[in-house]
């Protein structure tokens, strides 16, 4: 799956602060409405509901009203997104490593 | 492994910017000089330098001098923290999703 460059700036931009990656965190455990998420934090309501719209806005979560309240919910092929780029980048980085591990190694035979 | 708070703030700010994630994409590659990774963006020596100030703040590179020459290359422990907190979110969700649908099958059984 190809993710646009512009998702991703938003998705990592999102994750970036403790907040909203607390909310993340609860709301992987499935949906809540904005009091029920603003409870645990020592921030005002629509601190929340800001931070929520960053989230809404990478991607990362989406609402139902129901009534008049919005639920809120994870949506986790954005959080898999930004893991993909994380381990391509990490595995190539380690495969890079293990051929200079074994260059390293095939110089030191040849120098005995 | 327990990554600190601040530690993923740092990462994933430095991650949300496109021009350093193809700094770090290029330093998966091996390690380079600052000339080296100014040449494929069409942005100034000065910037370059401050976005790998900002990807080293977030230990995601390091660097070390060779005469005038500092040799930039990338740190993958910090990649791997921040896709663990990826996966661990990506799989609680998809777990939650799980159950919700053993939940919804065991009901519509129930009912026939």
């Amino acid at each position: 799956m190809k993710y646009r460059e512009s998702s991703l700036d938003a998705v990592f931009g999102a994750l970036a602060d403790p907040t909203r990656r607390a909310i993340a965190e609860r709301l992987a455990a499935g949906p809540a409405s904005v009091s029920e998420l603003a409870e645990p934090f020592a921030v005002t309501l629509p601190a929340i509901v800001k931070h929520l719209a960053v989230l809404e806005h990478a991607g990362l979560v989406e609402h139902e009203k129901d009534g008049r309240v919005r639920y809120f919910s994870l949506v986790p092929a954005q959080l898999d997104g930004a893991a993909d780029w994380l381990e391509r980048y990490g595995h190539f980085w380690r495969e890079s490593f293990d051929e200079l591990h074994r260059y390293l190694r095939s110089e030191r035979k040849a120098e005995t």
